[in-house]
This record gives C-alpha cells, sequence and structure tokens, in this order.
C-alpha cells in the first residue's frame, strides 16, 4: 500500500528524474563542487541544535533493543542536508582543502503533515562553500549562476529567483530605532500567509513599533525590482544605517552579477527571510512561473555561525533544490513526457529459442558500442516482438536474417544493418525527456 | 563524531564511489534494466513477512507522536531492495510492463554489530527481472553476464561468480532418501563456519542422516568446476532424482552461457546455498581475488514465490552488488587512487579584485563547453594560485592576458589559449580512479 508522504515513481517518471538529477549534477561539477553524501543518521543532539523544531524529526530504534536509549545515543533521520553539512566539516575539517565547494543530492525526512509538493521523504540537490574564518562574498553572487544554469538546462517552466539580505532588514529596522529586529523579521515574514493589515498590527503589538514604524517595516517589504533600482527605492524611505548599506552593497551585487549572466534570472524582493534562524546575510527562494502558489522550490542563504571549532568559524553559502517538491509539483499538472519507459534502444527479434545465441552475440556487440539492447524474452511472431518494443516506446527492432536489418518501428522504415557497426541517431540513443 | 556502522566517505572517495556507480548504471542499462527507486520505509509486517531475522530492523517513530503505534502502522527502514521491490511490484502491477526488468540502486539499513565492510548503513545495487505467472529460464543466465559486465569495466581485482541451483541440492538430497531437505541445506550452509566433520555430525543428529547419507552430502559440496563438468561428477555420486536432474540442466546453462560470454567469469560450486529462504532455483555469489576472507561481494538467485496477487504469481531472479562492501574493503587496502579530488579541471587565476568579471567570462564560456571550472577564490600571486589547484590535482591553470595562456602544471608547459575554442584532452576531462 502506498504510505501517505512517501512518494515513489513509476519507471517513466523515475527516467525524468534521472535526467533531472544528471543535469543538476553535470551543472553543479561544472562550477567546481564536488559529490559528498553524508550518513542518513545524525544524533538527536546535532539535528535539534540548529533552531530546528523538534516535531518534525523521526527517530531510530532497533526492533529489538533495550528501552529507554539515553538522548545522546539516540539516532534521527536527517531532515536536511545543511545540518550534516557543517557536522561534516567541523569533524574532518583537517582532511578538507578551504574553500570546500561540495555538492549533496539525498534523501531526507521530515514528520510533517503531508500535502501537495509536501512530502515526509524527499529528495534535495544542495550545493554549499565553506571557507575557514572568513568567506569572500563573490561565493553569494555565484549560487543564482548554478541555479540558473541548472533550471535553464531543463524542459521546465521559466524560473526566478528571489533574493534579499538579512542585513537590509535587520539595519533598516534598527535603523528605524525598532531593537528587537529578529521579531520584526518573523513578523513580517508572515506578510504572504495574513497581510499587510494584521502585519502592521503584529509589529505594534510585538515589536513595540508605533504606526509610523509599521507602515515603513510594510513599505520596505513592497519593494521588488530586477534591477539594482531597489537600492534607490530603499533610501528613499529615509533610513540609514550601516548595517543597512552593507546589505544594500551585498545585494546589488548579487543581482548585477546575476543580471550579466543572464538577464531576468533574478528579482531582489524585500519581504523574502526564509524561517530558518541560521541566515546572517543573503537570503535566497525560486519561484516557478505557473506554480507561485505552490511557493519555493528551492531555499538558501549565507550562515556565518552555523560551523565551528574551538575559535575557528566555518562560515558558509548554499542553496537547496527541492528535487521531489519540483517533480512532484510537474508530474500533478501532467508536464513532462519521455520517450520510452526503458532505457533499452534496440530489442533483438526471435524466431525461435534455438537461435538465442545468435541474438545474444547481437546484443552483446551492440552494447560494446553503448546501444542499450534486450533481446526479446520468449520467441514469438515478429508482430508480438514488435508489439514487445511498441508498448515501451522503443524505437528499433533487430531482425537477425542473411544479412540482419534493423526497422524504425515509428515510421516503418527497415534497413540492412551489422551489429559491429549500425548505430542509431544520437537522439535515439537514450529516452528524450521534454515538456508536454 | 563519526558512527560506528555508518561509514562516510572524504571527497576524493566519494569521486572513486561515483565512477563505480557511473558504470553500474550505464551497464545495467546496456542490458535494458529500468531505473526504479522505492521509499526507504516499508510497514513493519512487509519487513518480517519474508523469514529475515527480525533483530535487524530499524524502526521509526517521530519525536512527539504519541507512544504505542499499532503494529501494523510501525514504519521500519528496509534492509534490503528485494522485498520492496516485491512490495512494489504487486501495487503496481497493473501499471508495470511485464517482464519487468528493474535495477535499483540505494541505500539500506541493518542493525547489526558492524565490522570490516560490514555495515548498519550501505549502498546495494541490484538487478532484477520478474513476470507475470512465469518467468524464462535464460534470465537466470543473464545475471552473471551482467555483473561480468560490471566488474570488468572496474579498476578492481578479478571477480569470480559463484554459482549453484538449490534444486541440484534439494533433489539430490531427496534422492538419497532425506525428508528434509531444508534442513540439509541450513547444516551443510555451515561449511566454512564450522568445517565438515561438525557437518557430517549435525547432519547425523539433526536431519536424521546416516554416515553415508551425510558423506555424500560433504561429496556433492565439494564439487567445484568452471565447466561443466560438475553434473559428471554429481553423476558419479550414483543419486537419481527428476529435480536433481532439472537443477543440473538449468546450472549446466548458467555455467555454459557465461562461459561463452566470458571465459572464466563463474564457477559451479556446490556448496553454496544463500541463507535467505526464498531462494528456489540458482543461487549467486561472488569472490573477489585476494579478498576471498572478507566473503561474498555480490548476493542472489532465483525466487519463484516472493510476490503474488490473488492467484497470479510474479517470479524473479535477480543479484545484488554490495556497493559498500566493495569499496570499504578496497579503501581498506588503499587498494584504489584518484587524479584529483573535485571535479575542477581549470582553474582561472586571479590577478586583482577588479578583474572577476573577466574571469567568470572565460569560466562560463569554458563551463558552456563542458569543461569544469573555477576562478580562483582570492586573487593572489600566480604561484599560490597554481598551489590552489595543485593540493586538489586540478591539471589546469589559465591566465587571462593578451592573450590568454593555459599551463598544464603537472608538466609546467604553458600556450597560447581562447577559452571559446581550447579544450583539455579528453582524459584529463574529468577525475581518473586507477588500481594503485
Amino acid at each position: 500500500m502506498p504510505i501517505s508522504g512517501f512518494p515513489e515513481w513509476l519507471p517513466s517518471q523515475r527516467i525524468i528524474e534521472q535526467q533531472v538529477l544528471d543535469k543538476i549534477r553535470s551543472t553543479f561539477e561544472l562550477y567546481g563542487y564536488a559529490s559528498l553524501e553524508t550518513r542518513a543518521v545524525e544524533p538527536l543532539d546535532t539535528l535539534l541544535s540548529k533552531g530546528e523544531t523538534s516535531k518534525e524529526v523521526y527517530l531510530l530504534h532497533r526492533l529489538q533493543e533495550e528501552e529507554n536509549a539515553k538522548r545522546e545515543d539516540q539516532l534521527g533521520l536527517h531532515f536536511d542536508l545543511t545540518v550534516p553539512f557543517a557536522r561534516f566539516v567541523v569533524e574532518n575539517n583537517g582532511k578538507l582543502q578551504f574553500p570546500f565547494k561540495r555538492y549533496q543530492i539525498q534523501k531526507v525526512w521530515r514528520g510533517e503533515r503531508p500535502q501537495e509538493g509536501r512530502y515526509r521523504e524527499f529528495l534535495q540537490a544542495d550545493i554549499d562553500v565553506v571557507n575557514r574564518d572568513t568567506l569572500p562574498f563573490h561565493f553569494d553572487t555565484e549560487m543564482p549562476l548554478v541555479i540558473g544554469d541548472v533550471f535553464r538546462s531543463l524542459p521546465i517552466p521559466e524560473a526566478t529567483i528571489l533574493v534579499n539580505n538579512r542585513k537590509v532588514c535587520e539595519g533598516f529596522y534598527r535603523g528605524l530605532g525598532l531593537a528587537d529586529t529578529a521579531q520584526v523579521l518573523r513578523t513580517v515574514d508572515k506578510l504572504d500567509k495574513i497581510g499587510p493589515e494584521k502585519v502592521a498590527a503584529a509589529l505594534v503589538e510585538t515589536a513595540g513599533a508605533t504606526d509610523a514604524q509599521a507602515a515603513a517595516c510594510l513599505a520596505l517589504a513592497e519593494i521588488s525590482t530586477t534591477d539594482g533600482s531597489f537600492a534607490d527605492r530603499v533610501r528613499a524611505l529615509g533610513v540609514t544605517d550601516p548595517l543597512l548599506d552593507e546589505g544594500l552593497a551585498e545585494l546589488l551585487q548579487v543581482v548585477e552579477t546575476a543580471n550579466e549572466h543572464a538577464p531576468g534570472l533574478v528579482r531582489a524582493e524585500l519581504k523574502i527571510a526564509r524561517g530558518l534562524d541560521y541566515y546572517t546575510g543573503t537570503v535566497y527562494e525560486t519561484m516557478l512561473k505557473g506554480y507561485e502558489r505552490f511557493g519555493s522550490i528551492t531555499s538558501g542563504g549565507r550562515y556565518d555561525n552555523l560551523a565551528s571549532v574551538g575559535n575557528t568559524r566555518f562560515p558558509g553559502v548554499g542553496i537547496s533544490i527541492g528535487v521531489s517538491r519540483l517533480l512532484g509539483l510537474l508530474f500533478g499538472q501532467d508536464a513532462l513526457t519521455v520517450s520510452r519507459s526503458v532505457p533499452t534502444c534496440v530489442v533483438v527479434a526471435l524466431a525461435s529459442d534455438d537461435r538465442r545465441v545468435e541474438c545474444d552475440r547481437i546484443a552483446s556487440a551492440l552494447r560494446r558500442r553503448g546501444i542499450a539492447t534486450e533481446v526479446a524474452p520468449t520467441a514469438a511472431k515478429f508482430g508480438k516482438q514488435i508489439q514487445y518494443a511498441d508498448r515501451r516506446g522503443i524505437p528499433y527492432v533487430w531482425f537477425p536474417g542473411e544479412p540482419d536489418t534493423v526497422k524504425d518501428i515509428r515510421s516503418g522504415e527497415q534497413v540492412e544493418a551489422d551489429a559491429a557497426t549500425w548505430a542509431p541517431p544520437a537522439a535515439d540513443l537514450h529516452p528524450n525527456v521534454s515538456a508536454r
């Protein structure tokens, strides 16, 4: 029986997922990110140390183990890839070269209530850069370029990366005279959920804001531009603060680098803050055209204080693609299609059982040259063997004979062929994924 | 802190693992196996229904959930990929094309005591074929060919696939007059652990064998040949039984097909039985030359009764490569090496911070043509930038100028180059894995 929140794809969907993952991986590697996999489990204390809500963690225990393990021995499944990565860096910092650029594509688990595009087990694809002591800011500008290249390599709707910088918000709130900037940030973060009026009321009530201060916070949150003009609009609000200036300069650098790389890729969206506590500067989200109502499909940001060993800090910046979320939404709208449900490019027809050795030799010759080939499972009339291929979307059926022939079952065209030299057009070698 | 039994590879080891997985995947696909991933969890009842020992299962519960979930609601992590696959086939049989050939490369978890090459979390790579009602025997002959092709594509010691057939053993025991063939099989399976004398004694004691019958069982278990001569040696023991004849004919077919494909690939080893109860015919193991003391690195066999819906059975045959086990053993002997610890092929040297845009353009041009490129993280003397590349094993450093030049830091050779056209030799494009 299916288990709610634990999605499983059918073979055709899995081929689409694989091709998406291949593109993600190759793009990450083009930018020099090295692959890493961490274990699925972490000690409970590690999982709970980063300000995450505790209710979403899955704990493990062995069926036959003694009851009541001590809390420090309890293991839980990781709920993201950033916390395990920070732990890995601290644990192995003497063996790594810094700055350390890594990508990590793994399942994560959260015991939350499932809904469309929200799962209890799901696949994430993360990149992060960490360095010892300080991390140059230009790595913050690289994240949108990598994500943009990934998305432009996929047959999916246009993606816009939304960027902001917590220093802008915090500096602005401070410059306004609001001391509890964290509380203001948390309140403004609810804007999309509860609307501006309730946010204004909450700011007055919980953050000690005047009506004018609350209105200024909302005016800041309204700013949204695809170029550097956001900075002038912020300054026009008349608030000054050194942290605000620093944040605006950083955000400008992210927006300008992205526009140089691919115009329209990013949008400075000053209302986004990200729920997580550990971000300290740049933050990222991504909206997919036509799927905005389902929320962001990437998330990330700069974290200067997530990992440390003694007095040594390991600041980092990273971004995570919600792969299961993205695919779940696209599959839900039936937005993607694939040309076949198997990797097989050629089926060798089997006229009678005593000719299987001959057919196996043909298949071996084709496989040696990288052409995925199956021999028909049972001897049958050729019509049935064409049907075997057709049902799976396999484009070619090979007929052993003197000479051998190969038939493109889509066009019906049949030509003489030699298993030592014949090759399909490159476009037929692997299944083709496209937008429907 | 590391957790015993939950291995994590360093970046260089992970690159080796990735290349091994790429070879496994491409070989599986060349034979027409389609990728599948199942969720990491199964209901406890599913996990315990196949005769597996219960103590190795990891159960899940949410940190904040109510105590004492009913047993049918309890979820556990899968301990292999065959049981989840059988469940998936039953659940989705109306949506699949049969015979269904799938591969599955995923982590599995077992709460066993860790030892060298034995983990609590480990990666397996499985292929299986299932069909509705009956499955042609020739699929049993395909498994060793696929595994042989995988192993011959890797820079690892020679692998020998050991094959047997439970029908040979059961038919022989029955023909000998021993009724409790399962008990005989379980006892003979301990041969390597407790030796022939204790096995003989146990056969007399627990399976009701006479000394002569016990001796005959041991004589059968001693037979080991790389060609079809095992059949004559079995017949020379003077036992006859229809099931024995069927088993010998099947085993002969496996050995002959493998010898036609790659001489020396398999060995008929009549003592192997595999612990699992669900195998009904062919069984497979694999020994790696020089690593025999660590046991088998693949396992599998024919299972005719693992999955069914009403009166419809789904017989199957499959084999599983213990990827973490294989790599753990090879890493433990330091047997593999890789040319670099990052995917990066080229580092673009940065003379001063104001030239970063120019360097980024060069990097983009190289990436567009599939060449993994990083820009140096900070402006520094060129000696330091060469050191950055050298420490990671990156072969090329690019110097922007008029004209640009690129230096092979291994040979010291430096040549003029244009980012729009220059390419490294194919052998330098990706990290190279080799035997040390």
